[in-house]
């Protein structure tokens, strides 16, 4: 029986850690890293730096671990359940190097723990099951707005978070002026049509390459498609984001 | 012109603080703080608290101001107009007391400024108009998946955040199964009737009076409301904050 700590490591700028963040990485026995996590070497060493920082240089153990290859022969839902599973094995294997066994197992997650993270799922797969802890970190969202510098609600009324997938295969959802988007491959932003839309977009939010566009969705989206085309060629990678709203409150169009 | 930085500070464990808010609090020639802000003596001295902690002791100059009072005699969208424009006269007149004239001022903000906060809102109506910096702060609704140590979305699902006047007065919004509910005064989750709900609610996060609920909502909606109403009794105030979940998946009644 151990303690397994997820901590929140923000979405790129290493100032994004709290000092919650920073006392569970020092307080740590182990800690668990994947070695191709994020298939980016500049997002890899990003963890090492932030365990660095957090610990003056003296790092507790690290354990590697590889992510297995998702396997893409059975349905969707299955493949996600298989595929949890083979990283919690991983995990599992992971620990079981480390002597002395250790207490406290971190891991660092990519922004907050809760926002579109698997990890909290795979840790109830292992066993024996850890007492689970979480911190929390800023999200991607938070960044964007940060960087924008704009609130993500209008007064008083609800937003609504989802996919590039979502947005793409069913359109603006009912009942919520305010949509952030996450995990879209695709610009499917594209697939909104007239003058009534408004984009606030990011890319590498909080790092050295962060990109931002903002504006009219029908004037900004052929800008945006080219410049998320022209980075993702020259990093070899990108991740964005961005918050939509219809009939922006501030804008002349009201 | 200055610069006005609006400092996100986490919800009430001082170290939520992240690095780059430690180092925005250090690099402030002034920082506002609210006399009355927060009407309740416990987050008065958090913010005071945090401040010493990021400057070890040799914080910058302070300038307090008074949060005016909301007038009610105009409509609702109004009287909100004219106190945002009130609180752009407090602050101006707070900068105006400080020599040398600074040319970086701080606010600090409860969560993260982006989330029904007002005062982006309120920094446009300053004048001369200052460039604004906005730093991401840990929100109460990640404080709230933290504690419970749950996800916010279910994989690939969308999740919607409202407030409680809304959920009372619309019921549950079209086209998402994940709602999570803040500014609500009034326990509205109430409301909602039948077995098809799960909650997860937490009062004072991150702070030493933490109150942690969750399960079926129509089985623990009286315990939540009693210890409500006993929580803030004791303590002469609250904030609380909760998840919803219809059809939870992972339940045996999924
Ligand atoms: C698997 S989700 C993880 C989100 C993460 N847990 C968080 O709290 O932000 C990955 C998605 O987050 C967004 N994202 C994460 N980091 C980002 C960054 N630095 N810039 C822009 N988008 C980012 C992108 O939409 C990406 O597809
Ligand atoms: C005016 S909003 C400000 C939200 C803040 N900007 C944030 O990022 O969390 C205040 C609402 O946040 C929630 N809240 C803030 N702090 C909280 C805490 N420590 N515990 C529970 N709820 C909290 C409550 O729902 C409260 O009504």
């Amino acid at each position: 029986m151990f303690d397994l700590c997820l901590i929140g490591i923000g979405t790129g700028n290493p100032d994004h850690l709290t000092r919650q963040g920073a006392r569970a990485i020092r307080d740590a026995d182990l800690i668990l890293i994947p070695r191709k996590g994020d298939h980016k070497a500049d997002l890899a060493e990003l963890r090492e730096r932030i365990i660095d920082d957090a610990t003056d240089g003296n790092p507790p153990p690290l354990a590697y671990f590889d992510i297995p290859p998702r396997r893409s022969d059975s349905g969707y839902r299955q493949g996600v359940d298989d595929w949890h599973d083979a990283i919690a094995r991983a995990w599992e294997a992971a620990f079981a190097t480390a002597t002395p066994a250790p207490r406290t197992v971190a891991l660092l997650i990519w922004g907050d723990p809760s926002l579109y993270d698997s990890s909290l799922r795979i840790m109830t797969r292992l066993d024996p099951q850890p007492r689970v802890r979480v911190i929390a970190g800023i999200t991607a969202l938070q960044a964007l707005t940060a960087a924008h510098a704009i609130p993500i609600n209008e007064i008083g009324e609800p937003f609504t978070v989802t996919t590039g997938r979502r947005l793409r295969d069913e359109g603006w959802p009912q009942d919520t002026e305010t949509l952030a988007i996450m995990l879209d491959g695709d610009c499917s932003f594209r697939t909104l049509t007239g003058k009534n839309f408004y984009i606030w977009w990011g890319a590498y939010l909080g790092m050295e390459q962060e990109l931002l566009i903002s504006g009219r969705l029908d004037q900004v989206t052929q800008q945006i498609e080219t410049a998320r085309a022209r980075a993702r060629a020259d990093h070899g990678w990108i991740m964005d984001i961005y918050l939509l709203k219809k009939h922006h409150a501030d804008s002349a169009d009201g």
